[in-house]
C-alpha cells in the first residue's frame, strides 16, 4: 500500500487544513435560492453587524517584517456563505516574495493599493484559475499592499514548495521528480521540517 | 399594445447600455475550460500587458466633486471573460449619496480602503446579490474610499430612481404604483429627464 | 453604524419573508441527483398526491376586486424542490396595475389566458431575470387572466415602490436619490406606511 | 460496425431534430450575462415585438381531433434563448391519450386549464425531468387542455414508443430486448414504419 | 385520480431504487467546496483507504453466464461524492445483449478492453446523456468487456422495457401507446411480471 | 514589469499547449442543450464513426520503456465536447514514476488494469481535483497499466516539477522559495533545461 500511503501524505495537509472549519462543508458554490444563509449555530440578530466584517481593522497601519496574507473568506466571515466572493491582503515588506503558489478554486485578481510591486499603484493583475504564481517586492526600500479578490467565498491557496518538501514523499521519488539526487532533496527538505 | 411599449421603454435602458459592449454577450459565467479567453480581435502577444490592467492609474489620487464608481469589469478589462470576478472603485466626497441600486448578477463586497462610511476602514460589507442598497458618506469634511469586488465578470448595477422615473412609464401607472398624484410623479420625472 | 442600520432596515423585508419558510433554504438551484426529494418532515407516502398541488382549485371562478397574483413555488408546493420550474396565477379587474417589479432569480414567461392585457388571449411575453416591469389591464370593462412560468422553484417578485418607500429609508436619502424634496417623501412615504 | 450503425439509427432521430434549429444550439442553458440574446440574423427593432409570442394566438378556440402538443420553446419564440423557461400546450380530445415518453433536459410542470384529466381544473402535476409518463383523458365526452411549464428554453420530448420501434433496430435485438418473439416485434413495428 | 396513480406506478420503480440509498441524496453534481466529502457517518481514519475502492477485486477474472453490469458510483464508492465520475464494468458472454437504456444523468465513455463488440480493443463509444441505445456482444465464440466512465457520481441507467412494461401500466393504456392489440402488450407483460 | 514577465514564464507553458488547439475554446463544461456537439469544420456525415474513437488501437500491446499517458479528450476525440468524460491510459514499466502533478478541472479516477502499483488489479483510486499525487510502479519485474476518467472533456495535468524549474523563474526567486541556495537551483534546473 506504499502509493496510497503516499499519497494520503499528501492529502494529509488538506485534510488538516479542513479540520478548521467549524461543520461540514459541503455545500457548492453556485447560485443559492435565498438571499444569504445564516449559519445554523448563529445566535445573533440578522442586522447590519451580520453582514459586517472588522477582522481587518487597522490592518493597513501594520508593518509587517515577512510577507503577510489575511484572508476574509467563509471560515473568518461567515455571511459569505453562498455569495461567491472574498478577500485576501497581502502585505509586502522590501525585498520579500510570496512564493509559487496556486488558486485551485477561484480566479484572483489583484488590487495593487501601494507600493510597486513590478506593477504601479491602482493596477490589476489577474491570475488564472489555477496557474502558478508568484509575487515579488524588488524594491528594497518600500514595503507594498495589494488586495486579491476571488469569485468564490472559500478561495484557496496552495503553496508548491511545502506540499511537495514538507508532508513526506520519499526521497527517491522527489528526486526522480527533480531529476537530482537523494542528497539534495534531504537538503531542501529541511527548509520544510515541521519539527 | 400598450402595455409591450410600456415595458420596452423600460428595457431600452439596458439594450442602449449593452451597445456599448464591443461584441456579443452571450457566453455564461461559469467555469471556462481553458485558462483565459483571449479576444478573437485581439492582436497582441498574450504577455503581462494582456493580463494587466492600468485604467485605475492615479486613481487614489484624486477627489471627484461628485460621487464616482469607476469599473474594471470585462468591458474595461476583456482578460476577465470567464474569470468570475471584477471590481469597482466608489469614491465619495464629504456628504455624499450613491442611490439606491441592485447588482442583479452578482453579491458586491465592499472594502472600505478610506474614510468612515459609517463603517471603519478596513471593514467590509456584503450586499447579496439582487437586494437594494445604497451608500451615504455623512461625513461632512472628509472623502470616503472603497473597492468592491464582485463574484462575475460582468457584474451589473441597476440604480432604481432613473429607471423607474427616466425610461418614459406613463405619469398615470406611477402614479397608482407610488399611491401618489400625477403632479408628484411628473415633479420628480423632472429630475430624471433626458433633454 | 448608521450606513449599516439603514441597509438593514432595506434587508429586513426579505429577512421577514423568508421566514414563511418551513426550513432553511440553502440549497441551490441547479440539477439535483435524484429525481425528486422528499422534505425530511415529510409523513405520507409518496404517491400521486406528493406530486399533485390543489392550491388552485376553483381559482378561474374567482373575480378579485383588486389585482391578485398567487402562487405555486417551493414555498406552497414543497415537491418543486429541485425542480427549477414554478408558477404563479396573476388576476387583473377591469382597469388594474400590477406595480413595477422584478424577479431577480430567474425569468418570467407570461401567457395570457382570458382578457387583453395590451396582448391577445394565448400570447405570451417574455420578462428577462432582473429586469423592472408592470402589467397594467387598461381594459374598464373586462377583467384578465395569466399565467406566469419561472425557470426556478423559488423565483421572488421584489416591488419597487413598497422596497424603496416602506423599508425606513431617510427621507433625506431618498430626497437626495429621488432629486426632490423631503415634503414630496414624506407624502409618499404615507401610501406605504405599516402602521 | 453492426453495433455503432445499430447506434446511430437510434440517434438519427435527434440529429434530424436537431435540424430544424436554423443555427447550431452549442450554448448552455445556464445564466446569461446579458440580459437576453439577440439572434445574429435579427434584422427587426428590439421592441415588444421581439418579446411577444404570437403563434399561440386562437388556441383555445381549437377542438383538435387527436392529442395535439403545440411548443412555445426557441426554436418557435428565439427571445428565449437564454431564459431557461419555455411551455408547451397540451390539447386532449374525449378519450384521447400522450404516449409514454419523457422531458430529458427539465422537469415538467402541467397546469390543468380545463376537463379533468384525473386532475381537476386548476390542479397542478409535476414530472421530474428524465421520467417516462403518460396522460390520458379518460373522459369519454369532454376534451382537456393543459399548460406545461418547463425549466430549460429547450425541453425537449423523447416518445418511447417510436423511439424504439421506428428507429431500425433489429427485429432479432428487440425480440431479445422486449423477451419476445420476432413476429411480435414485426408486428409492432408496423405501427410506428414511416414508409 | 386514476392519472395520477398510473403515473405513481412508473415513478415507484425509481423511488424503490433510490431507497437502496443509505441516506437522502440531495446534494447536486456541481462544484465542491471542500476538496473531498468525508460521510457524517464514517468512523475510520480518512487514510489511503477511504480513496481506495476494492469492490471490483478479480472481476476480471470472472466468465458471467450473462450480462453483467457491475458498479462503481457513489453508493458502492462513498468517496465519489461530489467528485463527478463513477464507473462501470461491463461483461458480455458470446451472443449476449444489454437491452436498450439510457443515462438520463451523465454521458457515458464507452472503453472496450477486450473482445470485439463490433468496435475493435481498445476504441471508445460516446453514449451522449439521454439518449436510448443498447450494446450487443454479436460474437458466438468470444466474450467481450468494456468499462463505462460517466461525468456523474451517481449515473443511472433507465432500461426500457421493464420501464415500460413491468411498472403496472393499464394494458389499454400501452396497446394505444404501441399501436397493437391488448393480446399483444399481455404476451410481452408476461416476459417482465415481477411474480 | 519584473513580476508581471516572471509571471507570464510561468503562463507561457499553457498558452504553448492551449495552441494545440484547431479553435478558441470558449464554451464552459456545463450541461449542453443538444445531444452532442458537432464541430463547425466537421465534413463526415453524423454517423458512428463520428462517436467513435480508434487512436487507442492496440495501445495494450505496447510496453513503453517509459512512462507514457495517452489521452482521449476534447483535442483527441472532438465528440466529447460538451459531454464532460475523458479518458487516459496510463503506462508504467517496471521501477517507474509518474512525476507530482495536479488535475485542476477534474477529478481524476484511476482503475488498475494489470499490474500491482501499490493497489492490486480491478481497484480504484480517486484524485480529487486540485490535488497533487504522484504514482510509482516500484515492481522491478513487472509493468503496471491504468485508466483514468475525468468528469471533464478537457482535463489537464500540471506536472510540478518542470512549472516550476523548467519555465524561466529566477535563480534567486526559487531559491527563496524552496528556501535553498541558487547553485542547488542552478543543479536542479539543468533536468528541465529545454535547450
Amino acid at each position: 500500500m506504499a502509493m496510497a500511503m503516499r499519497l494520503v501524505q499528501v492529502l494529509v495537509i488538506l485534510v488538516f487544513s479542513l479540520a478548521t472549519f467549524k461543520r461540514p462543508v459541503i455545500a457548492s458554490d453556485p447560485d443559492i435560492i435565498s438571499d444569504f444563509i445564516v449559519p445554523p449555530d448563529y445566535n445573533g440578530t440578522v442586522d447590519g453587524t451580520f453582514f459586517t466584517f472588522t477582522g481587518f481593522g487597522g490592518i493597513f497601519d501594520q508593518a509587517p517584517q515577512t510577507v503577510k496574507a489575511s484572508k476574509a473568506s467563509i471560515v473568518e466571515f461567515p455571511a459569505l456563505n453562498g455569495q461567491s466572493v472574498s478577500y485576501a491582503v497581502l502585505q509586502f515588506p522590501p525585498n520579500s516574495l510570496l512564493p509559487p503558489h496556486t488558486h485551485p478554486d477561484a480566479t484572483g485578481l489583484l488590487f495593487l493599493l501601494d507600493g510597486t510591486l513590478e506593477l504601479q499603484t491602482g493596477d490589476l493583475f489577474v491570475f488564472p484559475k489555477g496557474l502558478v504564481h508568484y509575487l515579488y517586492n524588488s524594491d528594497t526600500q518600500s514595503p507594498a499592499t495589494a488586495i486579491a479578490a476571488f469569485g468564490s467565498a472559500s478561495a484557496r491557496a496552495v503553496t508548491v514548495p511545502p506540499s511537495v518538501f514538507g508532508t513526506g514523499i520519499d526521497d527517491v521519488i522527489l528526486a526522480k521528480s527533480f531529476k537530482t539526487d537523494v542528497g539534495t532533496i534531504e537538503k531542501i527538505k529541511t527548509g520544510f521540517s515541521t519539527h
